[in-house]
Order: structure tokens, then sequence, then C-alpha cells
């Protein structure tokens, strides 16, 4: 047990290393590489206007000269998404400065029936936050005032252009850390965090932004503020309509002010990264961490022995990979079990007390604790590296599924035996979380592999309750897919809130319900 | 410091302990005492039919002799709220046996525009679970299975009708607890629990049932089954809308099963009581407590003089009360401070250090910590015994609000000068998740104070930003009060939804939202 002992000091890893690191957001490069796998046939709402001269005269009397962007580089990346995937036409580009100017552009757009996407750091990942033909883009990045912090309650209540980074940067200095934080964060913007409900790196201590957005201020298809901007923690008077909005990508209203408890800053962080033999034995490992650990345990990811040859065996983790130099010096390169990896905080000898136990039980098979801050940051890189590896080895296929736990390998298996050696199954994920991020990895794309996959992937998630998106949304991607994970009855009634809400339907079209719903509204 | 020291092992109390009180339900006497302050003016909405024997028979068809009640004590029961202090006059107590029997009501209730109350163990505190008039009563109390548990990812699946107090009891088994826990858990049901958004005594560690549920199951005003029974953490697939149904008081739909994520059983309780110079003291105690004990805190409750003093003076809390003798052996009659108490779990030196640090750095200005489980149970009974003592004072005018910390004690201190010597003001709650009980003492009621109390209470909380229900829901007492702490153009929105839902306006008329909203429908 020398490798628990070893580790005779607490670490004081600062928490803004812990959340340097992005494992969701996977494609980062502008090449296109990634599939997109399934025909979007949309077709434009005819309904819907086009911008027109007297239009922009209207817009300019609100927003002045520098808030109405014709600009053909702007509005190239504005119409783009983050990965190079998504492009809209769009040809017109709003920045309004506050909630009255949103309430105004709406009520104009929907008066005249102008289509517009909401647009926050537009880092999403499913073709949500950038137009699917000629919308009006409405950027809400000049809205970035923190507008009140309480040190006592650490309610902190800002505009929804803040960008999270510097949401993280202004609570560091009070003592405090956002219960979100993401890869994107120098980006990503938190009205986009809210209206996606980002998940992130801290959802398995903090919760979903449904338990931890106190309030919101959003703006209505017809240019109504909903005031909803609380910040208590109890309020049960009427319907809790600021859920509404979290989650549902722009698509029923505007955020235009976030109100979020966030919690105190941890002194310390602490990461182990260690060996089951098999799913199982990760389930299990869970359970006790879950137990033994309670609320100190703050990330618990996994990655199979597939995920963990392949990122052993590509170099793009540098020279400075002590982390991997560690595990290739303890295990060698026949390394084959199941990883994962847990990251408590505060509590040193918890966590050793853990280790021991579960190395005594036969549920770790063996593992490092991290010795030092520069071990911690190559375990943390070597989940991290796990996306960028898979791009640099071929074409890949990529899924972001919850899955109930005890199912969740499963589909890795029945996957694997489907796809046959043309293609290599990769499996990681939030395993805390219940989030399974499938990788099909094959030399180049495939008509005779995706048939493999699709529907097969669907369908096998939606027979065991799964959900076909975990954390991404469903954006253009997936929206006419939403079936999949939700009953006919439900989504007939989150089509007809869409409705009463957002009756001439102006507000992301195309996106998170099948545009069938709404045709010939 | 030597109080500390004494302490020197660990307390092993059991959880189950810990969530035997119950801070919240006020009012445990049928005698009427509980003096309603607002005139309900609420006229029979002429639109509903009444019950005939056609109606009868059908409903028997439905679900058998048995559950089809119309028994004269047993519909007295069901008539009248806990307190004694709202009565109906229902002729028809429905009770389904599961969901498909709760669909073929609603819908023949529906078409036959049939009023309806949903009801669960009726232990409400506003009048949300009882006819105003004639409604008929849907008591979902024979749905009771307990339909999953999944013990690595800690889901429970269950119908409506489970009581509270046995699904913590078969959690104890299975080593987990529920993620809230009220007073009246041996009556109040998980479904009425979700419907009224209950809070209790475990929010400030696991939060709301807005993160906690994970899933529902509703039945829509016209018989619609929402399957909305997801078990997964994150699922982004749509808008959310299991939170409509959360906290609605049965006023959107009747919740027929609900999945929910139950924490881990933690091995120990402490308990602190201590007390403090002053509520700024106190606001910057339970900062430092959240900083320095984490997740550990899972309750941080406060008292003030007045309400020490009162609950020093009465002797209800019998002759075991070796807590009271604690606090009294230590610091006198004389007791003056505002008190709270911390309740942590699991980590006894973190809680040593906190408190030693604490009373060092001033914040803190005595205090003891339980030195055995009598002594605990009897800090808790201090805090427990509070509305009983009110009661026994005399007449009592009670408001649960939510407010900023900041300002929570202003509050009290200005009802003080506003009342002036003709009652006493008395303030408790949960500080830690800003929740403040004020109540008002008096010799009698008496129409002068209470023209002093209200509308001020509810202006000076509407003011301030706070919430006039902070756990309780609005039910009948309060649905025409919406508006001091939500906006006309939300309310608005829940009107509309309402109607969306509920066209013909039969689930829990009269409740939650002004009826004024709804006439001539």
């Amino acid at each position: 047990m020398e490798k628990w002992r070893a580790a005779d000091r607490l670490l004081k890893f600062s928490s803004r290393f812990a959340s340097a690191v992005n494992w969701n957001n996977s494609c980062k490069s502008k090449q296109g590489k990634y599939f997109y796998s399934v025909a979007t046939t949309v077709h434009r709402n005819p309904l819907f206007s086009s911008i027109s001269p007297d239009d922009i005269s209207y817009f300019k009397t609100i927003l002045g000269e520098r808030g109405v962007v014709q600009d053909a580089l702007a509005l190239d990346a504005a119409n783009t998404d983050w990965m190079g995937k998504y492009r809209g036409s769009s040809k017109l580009l709003l920045q309004p400065k506050n909630t009255e100017e949103v309430s105004q552009i709406l009520k104009y757009c929907n008066s005249r029936r102008l289509a517009v996407v909401p647009q926050g750091g537009n880092t999403g990942l499913v073709g949500g936050s950038v137009p699917v033909f000629d919308e009006v883009i409405i950027n809400v990045g000049l809205m970035r005032n923190i507008l009140s912090f309480d040190k006592v309650s650490g309610v902190l209540v800002c505009e929804a252009g803040c960008i999270l980074e510097n949401l993280i940067s202004f609570l560091d200095d009070e003592g405090f850390i956002m219960p979100l934080d993401l890869g994107a964060k120098g980006s990503c913007q938190i009205g986009g965090n809210v209206s996606t409900n980002a998940g992130g790196l801290r959802l398995l201590r903090y919760g979903s932004l449904h338990g931890s957005v106190l309030g919101l201020e959003a703006v209505l298809a017809n240019g109504t503020v909903l005031d909803m901007l609380g910040t208590l923690r109890k309020d049960n008077t009427g319907y809790d309509l600021k859920h509404l909005f979290i989650g549902s990508e722009g698509s029923l209203g505007i955020v235009t002010k976030v109100s979020i408890l966030t919690p105190p800053k941890l002194s310390s962080v602490n990461i182990a990264f260690l060996a089951c033999e098999d799913y199982t034995s990760c389930q299990k490992l869970l359970l006790e961490a879950k137990k033994k650990l309670g609320g100190i345990l703050s990330a618990f990811e996994f990655l199979d022995s597939d995920a963990m040859s392949l990122v052993s065996s590509t170099t793009f983790l540098g020279t400075e990979n002590h982390g991997r130099e560690v595990i290739k010096d303890k295990y060698g390169q026949d390394f084959t079990c199941i990883d994962l990896r847990a990251l408590p905080l505060e509590f040193w000898e918890n966590l050793e007390a853990f280790l021991l136990h579960s190395v005594e039980s036969g549920l770790v098979a063996n593992g490092v604790l991290a010795q030092d801050i520069n071990q911690a940051s190559s375990f943390w890189h070597i989940r991290e590296g796990l996306p960028e590896a898979l791009m640099k080895a071929g074409a890949v296929y990529k899924y972001d599924l919850s899955l109930p736990l005890e199912k969740m390998y499963d589909l890795v298996e029945e996957m694997r035996v489907q796809i046959g050696p043309a293609a290599t199954v990769v499996a990681y994920g939030h395993l805390g979380d219940g989030n399974l991020h499938l990788n099909i990895s094959a030399p180049a794309y495939d008509d005779n592999i995706l048939a493999k996959i699709e529907p097969f992937v669907y369908e096998w998630t939606s027979k065991n309750r799964g959900s076909i998106s975990a954390e991404h949304g469903l954006g253009l991607m997936k929206a006419a897919k939403i079936h999949y994970s939700k009953s006919p009855e439900t989504v007939q009634v989150m089509a007809s809130i869409k409705k009463l809400l957002d009756p001439n339907g102006i507000l992301n079209p195309y996106k998170v319900l099948p545009s069938s719903l709404f045709s010939q509204n």
C-alpha cells in the first residue's frame, strides 16, 4: 500500500486548475472533419419575412449604428458554429446592450415575423446557436455586467452575456466558485449556459442548473420581459417558470439576466487514477465513493481499455506527460483495465482511507494518486486528451448519451459486436453522472459503418430509457430525434407551450422540436 | 475551549434521529386556534357541475365499490385540513389504485366539468389539499408501490402515494436516505411533497426537489398521461416539463409516479448550539460554516433572543430537557443572544476546528456541542418546541417568508417598532436557506394588531424581493397574494399555462393563482 502512503502531504492545487480542462467539447479543429451523419432536411418557413431596408433603419433607431452589424466578416463568424459544422446565411447581427433593447427588438421581429437566433458565445455542439437560413442573429455579448454578489448567501446576479471565465475570476477573488465549469469557459456566456442547461465538470457535486439557478430574467417573443430574477433559495409562490427557460435553447425566450447560487471555494484538490478489473467493479467503486467520500467527491470519470490504448498510442500529450509515464511504469503497455478517476476535494484522510479500503476489497486492481501538481495535471490530460486523440486517429462517430449505470457498458459491448472489426469502439465519460461518450473510431467515414451504428444506438438508448443528449442539447442536429427520448404526449405538450409563448415561432426556429410539429403554423 | 475539547469522541447518532423532528409544521392542535387573517372571498365557479347519481355509477365501474367513498366520517376527514382551519363540503372521495384509473377519472371529470382536488397525506398548511366547495377529492394513497431502486445511482422510482416515512425506512435498509425530510413524514406522501415542492430539513445540503427529482409521471386534466419518468441525472432533450408539476400544488396535473435521486446514508451526526452577539455575527458564521464545513453542513438554523426566552419560559419540553439545562447552566437566565445550530455530518475534526476558530475570531460568543444523544435530542427539541411554545403563549400570527439574508432581521426589528408593546415578535427559521419564520405573539387575536402587521409584512417582503411563501406554497390561503412575490407578466404566463393544460380549470380550483384570472372562463 505504499503507493498511497507515499503521498503523505496534502496537495494544494488551486481549484482553478481543476476547472481548466474540457472533457466534453471534443471538436476544437475548424477542419470540418466532424462527420454529421444525419441529413438535415429542413426547409425555410415561408411565413417568415426577409430583412428589408426599413427593418435595418428601425433597428438602428433602437441600437444605434454600432449595434446593427452587416459586416461580411463579422457575419461569417456569427453564422458559423464552433466546429465549422453548421453554417447559416444571416445578413444581420444585432447587439443589444440591455434588456429593454432585447425587448424592443423582439417585439418588432415578432410583429414583422422576422425569425431570430439568440446567440451567446456560440460554443454549442448541436447547431443550436447559429442560423439555419437567414434568421436575425441577436448576440447578447454586450450585456456583460455583474449586477450584484452577496457574500453571505453566495448569490451572484449578472447579465446573460457575462463570459463564464470572467465570472469564475470574479468569484475567485470573493472566495467562491461557479457551480458549473466547462472547457469552453473562455468563450461561452452564462445566458447560453443556462439556455442549454450546460453540464460540465461539477455536476456530480453541485447538481444541474435547474438546482443552482435561482432566478432569471427572460424576454418572450412578443417583447414581454419576464422578471423571475429571484435570489432566494426557497420560493413557493406559483409555478416556477424559470425552469422552462433552462435548457430550452432559446426557443421560448431570450435569457437576459441570471441569478445563481455559487458555492464557496474549497482549499484543496486531489486526484486519483485507478484501475478496475471490469465495469462492474467501476460501478461498485462509484457507489462506495459516494458513500465514503460523501459530499467531497466532485467528479468520477471513466475510460475503458480501448480508450486507454488509444490515448497511450498517440503522442499529442507532449513531453510533459508525467501522468502517462506513471501509468506506463506501473502497468506496462498491456494495460487493459477500465479506468476511472476520482477528484475528491478537501479531505485527504478520507480519500486515503477510501483508497486503501477499495484496494483491500478488490474493487480497485491498482492505481496512483497524484504526488504533485504536474502528475495531477497529466492525469487530467489523459482524460482530456481523448477527444483530440480520437480526432487524430481518423474518422469518428460521436454520441453523447445518458444511460442507466447498470446498462451503460452493455451498449459499448453490443456495439462492438454490431460493428465487428471495421471500427474501434471507444468509451469514456462522466460515470458519476451516468453520461457515456460513445465514440466509434474508423480509418475513414463509411456509410456501411454508419448503417451499423444508426438507428441502433438511438433505439438501444430509447429502449433502455436513456437520453440521446445528456448535456449537449438537441439544437438542429437532433431536433427530429426527440422521440427517442421523450414520449409523444410529452413532445405535444412541449409544442403547445412553444406555440403559447411564441405563436409565430420566431425564436430559434428549426431547433429543439421537430419542425413537422409547426409546419403550416 | 474545554467545552469543545470535552467532547472527545465521535457521536454516532443515527441519521433517522436527526430527521425525526419538525421545524416547519407549527400547528399540531385541532383546536382551531390558528388565526386566519385574510377573508377568503372565493365564490364557487358556476360552470362546474355537481355530482349526480350517474357520476357515482360511472366511477364505480372504474374503481369498484371500495374506491368510491361516500361515507360521512371518511368524507369529513378528507374535507378538513390538518390544522382544522380549512373545510370543504365534498360529497365524494375517489381512491384510484393506479395511473390508468387516475386518467379515467380525470378524463371523465373534465368532460363533465367536475372540479377535483388532488390529495395526498393532507398535511399542507395553506388549504391546498382540501376542497373549497364540493370538489371531488382524488386521494392517491392507494398508489403506494416502490417500483425500483438502483443502488449504484441511488435512484428510487415509486408511486405518488408512498408515505415519506415508508420511503425513508426502505432506503435505510439499502444504505440511503431521502433528500428531503419533514415533520409530517408519517403522513405526507411523496406525490404531495413533489406537488408542493416541500422544503424541510435537508434543503441546505441536498437542495430543492427541482434538483433531486429526476422524473415524474403526471396525469393532465383531460386524462393524458405524461410519462416524464426519467431516471437520468442528465437529459437535455427538449423542455424539462416535470418542473411545471413540482410546486404547482396539483393545479396542472396529478403526479402519479416519482423518480428521485437519493443520497447515501451518512455514518454520524453532530449538533452544536451556539450563541452569537447579534444577527450580523450569525450571517458571518453561516458564511464561515459554508466555507469551512463545505459539503458536510446539513442545517443551519437560528432563533433570536425572544424566541429563546419564550422557549425557556415554557415547560412543554418535559423533564427530560437535558439541552435546556445545559443552556441554562452555561448562560444563566439572562441569555439574550441570537442562537443558531449547525448539524454537520461525518467529519468531527472539521467541526471542532471550525468551532474553535469561530470562538477565537469572536463570531461565536459561546456555545455547546452535544455530548451524547440525549443532549443532542434536547437541542433539537429547543428549536422544535418553538411553534408549540408559541401556540401555548396565546394568539399567534405566523408568516413563512424567504428574504435576502442581509435584510432578513431588519424586518423583525421594524416589525417590533411597528407593533410596539402590544405583542411580542419572535423570529426563528432556516437561516441557511434564507427562510424566516416570523411570529407575532399576543395575548389574544386583535384586529388592531393585525392591521399593524398586514399588509406591512407582505409589502416589506415584496419591496425586498422576498417570497411570501418560502416552503408552504400558496394554496387557498395566499392565492390572491401572489403579486407580492411575482410580477404581473409572470402571473399572466402562469395563468396562460394553467389555461393551456387545464382549459376547464377543474384541477384544484381557487388555489395557487387568483381566481379573478379565471372568472368567466
